[in-house]
C-alpha cells in the first residue's frame, strides 16, 4: 500500500554545530568574516580557504554531511554579503535571450517553483594527492575526501532560463561568481541542453540542510550543478549568460581540464593549444569509490578480535549514473567479493510531492543518481591476517569501472584506479595504511613505496609481483 | 560563412553488392529465404545466423557499412515478409497508454515526421571471444567486429508513444518483435525517460543506408537505440508495451546482464535472484577500441620499409558520449601517445535541414556521439622494431577509460580492456598478432600464451614483467 510508507525515512541532516566565532588563523586573510570549524584540513596553507574534512569525520556524519565539515573550495577571497542584504542580491540573465532580466533572491524565492533535492558534490581534484606523489602536477593535494552531501534547496536554472527566453543561436549557460580573483571573476559554463533536461535537475540554490547557505558555500546562491566536478556549480551567483560558445573565463579554460597524459608542465605552459581543445574539458564525474574503514594507521587487535571485520566506505558514478556494484579484493585483485550498498537516496524516491525545506522534495520521478553510496562488507579476521592490502572499485550502470592504472595529468584531475590500502601486520595488531594523507600531511603507504624505490605505475602499486622481486626503480 | 559550406561533405554509404542468392549452408534452414553475403564469419554455427565481418573488411568500409557486411545478431529464424507486406506490416503501441493505437508501416511513413541519422550499432558481446580463451561464459565468441554504423531513417520513437498518451505510472517500454523463438518472442525494454528524451535519438527505423531494411537487419521495421547494446534495438518490430516495470520477457531477464564477476555459471544457475537485480542489466556501451591495422597476422617487411608504419583502427563511447582522446603504447602502458581522431559523425552536423533517403538529416543540432570514430598513429618503424606490443585505450567525455584489466562475467559481455596486438621479430619481418580470432577460428596471442601457461588475469597479458618470470600457472 502506498499509503502506508513511512515518508520520514530518507535521511535527514545530521546535528549542525555552525561554527560561530572566527578562527585565529583567518583573522588577518580577507575572510576574516568566516567562522570555520578548525577540524578542516587547509590544503593550500591558510588563504585561500580549500578544505576537506579528516576522512572518518566525513563518512561518521552519514549520508549528508553537515555545512561545517563540508569540503570547500575557494579561489580567492569569500564575498562579504551581510544577512540584510540577501532579499535583494541580484543576478542577471543575459546574452543570447530575446528577454534580459534581473532578479532578486527575494524574486527568485518568490516567483518561482521551489524544491528541495539530496545532491552530492565532488571536487574534481578528489584524489590528487595520489597523483601528486607519483609526480607534481600542478593542483594542490586533495586526500579522498573532496566528496560532501547535501540537500539543496532552490529552483531549476531551466525556469529562470526559459523566462529569458533563449535565442536559436545560443548553446551554452556561462555562470559567474561575485569572487573577484586574479584573473576575473571566477566563472565556467555548462551546454544549455543539460540545464533545460529536467533529468539533470541543475539547480539554483539558496539553502543547504535547510538552512541559509553559508558564506563558505556560495551565500547566498550558487549553481548546484548534479553529477558534475564541483567546480561547475559556481558560488555567488551574480550573471547566467547565454552564449553559442563554452565560457572563455580564465579559470574555465585553464582549470578542470584532463590534458592527455603524456603532456608534461612544460609542454601544456609553452603550447595553450591544449587548453583549447573542448574535448578535454571535464564535466560528468567518473566512477569513483573510497575506503573509510579500516582508517588510516588504524590497528585491529588479532587477539580476541569479533570473527569479521566491518570494511567500509562510499562510492559514486557521474552524470547521473548509478552505481551498480562495489567490488573488494584482498588478494592483490586475482579475485573480488561483492560488497553491499546502501543507496540512501533511493529513500528519498519514496517521499513523493513531500514538503522539505520550503522546497518539494524532488527526487521521485528522478531516476537518476546523483548522490555518493555507502558500501559495506565483512571480511573474516583470519582472511585479513593472511592478506596484504584491501582494494575497493565501483561500477557504474554504463559498465565504467574504476581502472588498477592511475590517468597521471599535468592538473591532477578525477583519480579513480583502484583505492587500496595495505595491511602490516606487527605483533598482535593489524596495521592499515591509506594511499596518502591530503594536504602536506605525511603518511600513506605510497611515500613508502616511493622512497623506497618502488615504481607506482608499474601496475602493481610499486610492489612485488607474487614472489618475485621489483622492478628496479 | 554559413552558406558556403559543402554539404555532402558527409560520408555517403559504400557501394553496396546486395546478396542475391541463397547460399547453400543456409538451404536447409529456417532461413533459406534469405540471401547472405559469404564473407561474414559465423560464430554459432550454421543457424542461428550471427556473424561479424572479418575485422578487416569491416574498417576498409570506413564510416558507414553496407549492410551485407553489418553484423547480425539473430536469436532464430529470420520472419519472412514479402515486399508487397511491407506497407500493411502493422505495429502497436499498448499498455499504460490512454489511446492504444495499432500503426501500418505505410501510415508511420506517411503521418509522422522521417529523419535520417547515422547511429553506430554494437552487440554487447563485441570481443567476447577474449573473455572465452580467459575462462569460458554463456556466450558465444565475437571477435572485434560486432560493430557497425549505417545511416537509419524512420521516426522518433517518442512521436508514436506520446500519440498513444501514456498515463502517469508509465516508466518502461517494452519491444517485441515477430521472431518467435523457444522462449516466446524476442523482447525488451527501456525507459520511457530515455525514449522520450530527444537527445537520445530513439528511433523506428525501416531503412538502412537509403534502401529498406534487409531480412536480416529487421525487415520491415526496427528499434534503433542509439549509444545503447544492440540487444535493445528489437528487430522485426511488432509491439510497444507501456509498463511500470521492465519487460517480463525471457531475453530481457536472462540476456544482456553483466553479473558481479565472481559470480560462477553454477551459482549463476542455481540462484536466479541475480537475474532479477536490475543494476545488472546492461544499457549504454561502455568505451571501447580495436586496432584494425596491422591485421592479425600481418607482416612488415623491415628491409626497405617507410619510416612510418600507420597504426589505425575504431573507438567508441557510450550513451553519446564523445571518445575525447585514444591513447597508444608500444612500452606496456609505461608511456602513451596520442593518436588522432576523425569524427566522421561531425561532418553530418553541418548538413542543417538537408533531407537524406526521405528523411531529414537529424544530427546538427545534437551534441551526443552515437557513432565511432577511426584514429590512427604513425609509428616510426624503429620503434616498433623494439617493441612488443601494440596497446590501445579510449577515453569518453567522462573520462571512463578502457581499463587494463578484463572483467569476466558469466555471459560474457560488455569486454573492453586495453586492445593489444603482439609483435614478433621474424628475420626480416615484423609479425603482429591480434588477442584472438572470432568464433572457433584459432589464433592470436591469448591462446598462445594461456597454452604455455601464462596467467592471461596478472595485470600482464600472462607475460613476465620487465625481465623477471612469470608467475607459475
Amino acid at each position: 500500500n502506498e499509503d502506508s510508507k513511512d515518508l520520514t525515512l530518507f535521511p535527514l541532516p545530521p546535528t549542525s554545530n555552525p561554527p560561530t566565532s572566527v578562527l585565529e588563523v583567518d583573522k588577518k586573510t580577507p575572510d576574516a568574516h568566516v567562522p570555520r570549524d578548525p577540524r578542516l584540513i587547509r590544503l593550500t596553507g591558510v588563504h585561500p580557504f580549500n578544505v576537506e574534512a579528516p576522512l572518518s569525520a566525513l563518512y561518521n556524519e552519514g549520508f549528508l554531511t553537515t555545512p561545517e565539515l563540508f569540503y570547500v573550495r575557494n579561489h580567492g577571497p569569500v564575498p562579504l554579503v551581510e544577512d540584510e542584504d540577501i532579499p535583494t542580491w541580484e543576478f542577471t540573465v543575459e546574452g543570447l535571450v530575446e528577454n534580459p532580466i534581473t532578479i532578486s533572491l527575494k524574486e527568485l524565492i518568490e516567483d518561482y517553483e521551489q524544491l528541495t533535492a539530496p545532491i552530492t558534490l565532488v571536487c574534481a581534484g578528489n584524489r590528487r594527492k595520489e597523483q601528486n606523489v607519483v609526480r607534481k602536477t600542478k593542483g594542490f593535494s586533495w586526500g579522498a575526501a573532496g566528496v560532501s552531501t547535501a540537500l539543496w534547496t532552490g529552483c531549476l536554472m531551466s525556469e529562470v532560463i526559459r523566462r529569458a527566453k533563449p535565442i536559436r543561436r545560443a548553446r551554452y549557460v556561462c555562470m559567474e561568481g561575485a569572487d573577484k580573483l586574479p584573473n576575473g571573476y571566477y566563472g565556467t559554463s555548462v551546454k544549455l541542453n543539460w540545464v533545460m533536461d529536467p533529468n539533470r535537475g541543475i539547480m539554483l540554490a539558496h539553502k543547504m540542510n535547510g538552512e541559509m547557505l553559508r558564506p563558505d558555500h556560495g551565500k547566498p546562491l550558487r549553481a548546484v550543478i548534479p553529477g558534475q566536478i564541483g567546480g561547475r556549480s559556481v558560488k555567488w551567483l551574480k550573471k547566467l549568460i547565454l552564449t553559442d560558445q563554452p565560457s572563455d573565463n580564465w579559470y574555465h579554460i585553464y582549470d578542470n581540464r584532463v590534458l592527455p597524459t603524456m603532456v608534461s608542465p612544460e609542454e601544456s605552459a609553452s603550447n595553450p593549444s591544449w587548453w583549447k581543445d573542448d574535448r578535454y574539458a571535464i564535466y560528468g564525474l567518473s566512477t569513483n569509490s573510497a575506503i573509510a574503514y579500516p582508517a588510516h594507521e588504524e590497528q585491529l587487535c588479532i587477539v580476541g578480535a569479533p570473527q569479521k571485520y566491518r570494511v567500509k566506505g562510499y562510492a559514486y558514478g557521474g552524470d547521473g549514473r548509478r552505481v551498480t556494484r562495489v567490488e573488494v579484493s584482498i588478494d592483490k585483485g586475482k579475485t573480488w567479493r561483492l560488497s553491499n550498498i546502501d543507496y540512501a537516496e533511493d529513500r528519498y524516491r519514496e517521499g513523493y510531492e513531500q514538503n522539505l525545506y520550503g522546497g518539494s522534495l524532488d527526487v521521485p520521478w528522478r531516476e537518476s543518481s546523483f548522490c555518493w553510496c555507502f558500501w559495506a562488507i565483512d571480511i573474516p579476521v583470519e582472511e585479513l591476517k593472511g592478506a596484504k592490502d584491501i582494494l575497493v572499485r565501483a561500477m557504474d550502470e554504463s559498465m565504467n569501472i574504476q581502472p588498477r592504472d592511475l590517468y597521471w595529468s599535468v592538473l591532477g584531475m578525477m583519480n579513480n584506479p583502484w583505492y587500496r590500502i595495505t595491511i602490516s601486520h606487527e605483533n598482535d595488531y593489524l596495521r592499515f595504511e591509506h594511499p596518502t594523507q591530503p594536504a602536506l600531511i605525511p603518511g600513506g603507504w605510497m611515500e613508502r613505496v616511493k622512497k623506497s624505490g618502488g615504481n607506482l605505475m608499474n601496475g602493481y602499486w610499486g610492489e612485488r609481483i607474487d614472489g618475485v622481486e621489483p622492478e628496479a626503480p
